[in-house]
């Protein structure tokens, strides 16, 4: 069993002493905060890859269909290399990206396995060059295709050891470190599952500097024609494919997507109250900042402008970002905002894009009690001393519940940001 | 001829200008400020936009190949409804989505045809509910599919107008407001044509929603068997596409992508230098800040972090963000952040990513001096007072330049944001 990661706090929710920790006063958003280091220009040396890959203090964070394989609610559990060969195979990186370009088949499966990157705090013998720590990797153990029944042996290999698959669409459970870590693991691999086909072409594509990236070969050894016997001759040639423009140069189509959107905490012109906004299908009393995706060539300023007014009518003066959060559900990033109404922009109108049930200004006591008593994940009940009625707001974990912090604390008059 | 927009300073560059008259202390960067209402809930409203797209007072940007037609590089040129009528026919939208998604057929070439937003600044009749100003629209003229000679057509007249098309990678010298259009234009035309294929299943898609949205259609009228005489049979019965999961809920593959980039001014840690790095094929003596894309499940702060370690060696502590600009080349969207360097973090090393051919600490007075005297774009001369072999810096329209301007100018000592 590979050692576990020393993480720091391991309690439910421990945002507040990874930051105090790490950053002094900056605010870091849970889902950041990773104890990795991704050593990303690494990913492509495959002698490095393969090398990490089966050090003794290597460990493997195992998805199936995106749900992470834990011990409990808080915590993840990783597997060995001798425990996922049976999926992965010996050695995955064996070859370079142009070797697996070259003999690129689609009729065959391969197994997702991602490098994630070096806990660097884990001094345990794994050694490249100037770089050393503990390998992390994740595999995608999604029953599929031609690797179906594998999957499904390392799968059923996991249960008999008493460790679980934790279900449900967020994961906000998990201690923070880990968080951060699954987050990773889990948006690389919604992106290749995503992404089988080539948008620019349509035809399928390949996955390689270890699940960072897709490409589009030039060339398909499926659907040969067999010699007798059935297999396919050695010297057999590819089957050439169609032209396809992300072959030249770099194409931002074979990277990761991430979506920028917008999360804003609006104060009045006399920084007296906060607007909140809150969807039909949220439990009665139950608000939030508003947000919403930036559009492109669009500014985030101008998008936490055009958001705002969209779905509750308020025009802003000036905005000022505040902190980011990296959202996996399922390639978001949220970049949180404060902006300030405009003195004859304050009028509510919920129907130029009628997303809200409703929205209001609130005076900033009314949230600061909240903020003590009335917070809560969207499905659990509120903290202790709420009384019914009363304003109900999103955890420490949500950037809305940092970002009504910021306003309600110091932010708007530490320093003239607004 | 339709009217022109009524532009305020279409000098070369009306950054400042731009920003102290709307938003107070708030840095506006280039390719922002877009003096459109982009009214982004109408888009799916076939009835409102048949309607802006005849109407007298409105404007269509033409993109060939993505250059857009202008008077000259600083000023851009619009055509009317009956100039690209030829190409894009009496109302490309008149059917609902839910008709074009019914009657998709694949092997037909529909024009391209944008809906960028009202000018509410201009009040020339046109009026839907209680929204008003001059409809803008941008076509892509670009020519291809079945709609290859429409294309030349409309180009060929713009020509005759003694109009051009402005070729070169970037488009800088287009006054603010008029970037921030052809960046909303190009950035969207763009998109479509990088993506005619779904990646989720790899079939053709289709451009709804004015052009901000693809799906994927479950039948297709192509390649029907004909009736005798070659026409298709009005009652003959579209082909069912294979299975595609973006059909399922709303997937972010039908809408347009945009990749969030960091770009940061690094301070040393008594904030007396700043870290300054350039790429070998700049010219010499020129310098920038360091920058990067953001990875999948990460902050915008920790990409800031990784970034600088990964190209420098050099590493932060603390990290704000400061603005943001889009970057519509082909969809970024740049992330300007200030971060400080640890005290015992800066050393310089090239090697983890050897992407910089340079990278040095510079003192604030000889960024000031170059601030002054040595911005340019790269490809253009140094200003008048510069000295050769003095540093040389991006220019104003650069957020390069904006972060540089803040560091050296007010924002370490004036609130205390690091």
């Amino acid at each position: 069993m590979p050692p576990q990661p020393d993480l720091p706090d391991p309690a439910h929710h421990d945002v507040d002493s990874m930051l105090s920790r790490k950053f002094g006063r900056e605010v870091a958003n849970y889902f950041s905060g990773s104890p990795l280091n991704r050593v990303s220009f690494l990913r492509a040396d495959h002698g490095f890859i393969s090398k990490a890959l089966v050090h003794p203090s290597t460990s493997f964070l195992l998805l199936n269909d995106l749900a992470p394989l834990a011990k409990d609610p808080t915590k993840l559990a990783y597997a060995t290399h001798s425990e996922v060969k049976l999926l992965i195979g010996e050695n995955p990186f064996e070859k370079t990206e142009e070797q697996m370009i070259k003999e690129y088949n689609s009729s065959v499966t391969l197994p997702l396995v991602l490098f994630l990157g070096l806990d660097e705090r884990k001094k345990d013998g794994f050694e490249h060059g100037i770089y050393s720590g503990s390998p992390y990797f994740a595999v995608d153990v999604t029953p599929k295709g031609t690797l179906e029944k594998e999957a499904k042996g390392v799968i059923e290999a996991m249960k008999a050891k008493d460790l679980q698959f934790v279900e449900g669409r967020m994961h906000m459970t998990l201690n923070a470190p880990e968080a951060a870590i699954y987050a990773q693991a889990r948006a690389l691999i919604d992106w290749n599952a995503r992404n089988p086909f080539c948008g620019g072409c349509g035809q399928p594509t390949l996955s390689v500097n270890a699940g960072t990236k897709r490409v589009c070969p030039p060339t398909d050894f499926a659907s040969l024609p067999t010699a007798q016997g059935g297999a396919t001759s050695v010297e057999a040639k590819p089957r050439e494919r169609a032209a396809c423009a992300t072959r030249k140069g770099v194409s931002n189509l074979s990277f990761p997507r991430t979506d920028p959107t917008v999360i804003m905490a609006v104060v009045s012109h006399d920084s007296k109250r906060v607007l909140l906004g809150r969807q039909r299908r949220w439990p009665p009393h139950w608000y939030s900042t508003l947000a919403g995706f930036c559009e492109p060539a669009e500014s985030v300023e101008e998008a936490v402008r055009r958001e705002v007014w969209e779905e509750s009518g308020v025009l802003l003066g000036r905005v000022v970002i505040h902190s980011t959060q990296p959202w996996p559900y399922p390639a978001n990033l949220m970049i949180g905002a404060i902006g300030q109404a405009l003195p004859d922009g304050e009028k509510i109108h919920l129907e130029h894009d009628p997303e809200l049930e409703d929205a209001k200004w609130v005076e900033m006591d009314e949230i600061r009690e909240a903020l003590r008593v009335g917070t809560s994940g969207l499905g659990e009940g509120p903290g202790e001393g709420y009384k019914e009625g009363g304003l109900r707001l999103p955890p420490k974990t949500a950037i809305a519940n940092q970002l009504l912090r910021a306003v309600t604390g110091g932010f708007l008059g530490e320093a003239p940001k607004i």
